[in-house]
């Protein structure tokens, strides 16, 4: 059994109205401090794979046809082997 | 400047509809082997402080205060120091 942590945000020049929206409640709230925030989304996922490479492989099969949108944006991920 | 990753999860116990709907989703495009998916928040957000615990500190104001409901929700987060 797997835990894959994905991690999924907006590609770089994407517009991001939510991480502006809590940037300017940050700043309300006294923090000016704070130059910018980007928001994106944070996946725990448990799956059975046969070992780590078939695990990662399933993990960017599914961020490609699911999770993300490959069009605006990103992912990265992480994989750790936990007791079934 | 320090880069803060924050990630933002529902707590063990909190029922996550949005996760539950992503695990069917996976489900019906085949990836069986996925037993549980769990739906949070991946905020990217840069600031200034003078050293590394100052940062810390003024991000976890924030979570507490606004990124994330603490009835709910619980978060952890990573600090790395960038040029500014």
């Amino acid at each position: 059994m797997f835990l894959a942590k994905v991690y999924i945000s907006l590609k770089p020049m994407v517009n991001d109205p939510q991480g502006l929206t809590i940037k300017q409640g940050l700043h309300t709230l006294g923090f000016a401090q704070v130059s910018s925030v980007r928001a994106g989304k944070y996946l725990e996922i448990q799956l059975d794979a046969k070992d780590q490479l078939n695990a990662a492989a399933q993990v960017k099969q599914m961020s490609n046809q699911l999770l993300a949108n490959p069009v605006i944006e990103e992912f990265r991920f992480e994989l750790e082997e936990i007791p079934p």
